[in-house]
């Protein structure tokens, strides 16, 4: 069990990208309930399947398994809800901190999310440029949530409202 | 990944349990749609956790992870639905072949049910004289929905009716 605490911002432009290099995730939910969430992701070429409590203020109980890549594929294709997650993710350093960018395909597409892990709430870290409006609370951006309310049907008047 | 194929029946009497050895299992679910079940178990001293697919027939998938007995206590005592299952564990033979008799206690005290794994849907085996009636296809008794509705709120006139 570990506890998670992360921040999360929307990306402007593309100048993050600059030589970065991506791996394709595949991830889809046996359970969307924020109170348990429970994800199977296939990253390249190994698998994970991780459980995750509610989330209390920026932090959430986090426990996480590898698995069989084959049996990550069966349970994307036969058990999860759909549809599932697919996008890519870049390792970007900056000020010597590693950001996670995911860059969202399919319902998703044209979603561009970093985030920062820290080993602190308070923690101090440098915002790159390209860092956006923070999203951290907001449950829209849960990749659980963009199942159930996938990025391209949110409307121009209110993001995250069921189209 | 397996393919688990059960047949399960209600328990008369108490003949089966003569120097029979229990263990006592405590679990619960992160997720109880039969669709994709996610069960976390203790089982004494280890722990699993378990992810079935829907019930095609009498057979199902099933994927099982052993994991640490300290992260399933946190599961268990933080993330689960409410409330847990609580039941004991029996191996009881029979001409030869393994049955695991369940004794439930808790909400679902008064429980007991028997059931033997088969290589195939259509293998034969020994009924013995205390597995009373077969409920192998019959929901109420799937421990995710013995948490919704426990045996101990089941009527007089309809069982697994909610009360």
């Amino acid at each position: 069990m570990s506890i998670e605490i992360e921040r999360k911002f929307l990306v402007t432009g593309a100048a993050w990208k600059r030589g970065a290099q991506g791996v394709r995730f595949r991830q889809g939910y046996l359970s969307t309930d924020t109170r348990r969430t429970v994800r199977v992701r296939t990253e390249g070429p190994r698998a994970v399947l991780t459980i995750k409590g509610p989330t209390v203020g920026v932090s959430r109980a986090e426990f996480e398994y590898e698995i069989p890549v084959d049996d990550a594929n069966r349970m994307l294709d036969e058990l999860c809800e759909r549809p599932l997650i697919d996008k890519t993710r870049y390792r970007v350093e900056v000020d010597g901190a590693a950001w996670e960018v995911d860059e969202f395909h399919a319902e998703n597409e044209g979603l561009v999310v970093a985030e920062i892990e820290l080993t602190s709430a308070d923690q101090a870290f440098v915002r790159p440029p390209w860092a956006g409006p923070e999203v951290s609370g907001d449950p829209r951006y849960f990749n659980a949530n963009l199942i159930k309310h996938p990025y391209r049907t949110w409307d121009a008047t209110g993001p995250g409202a069921p189209s």
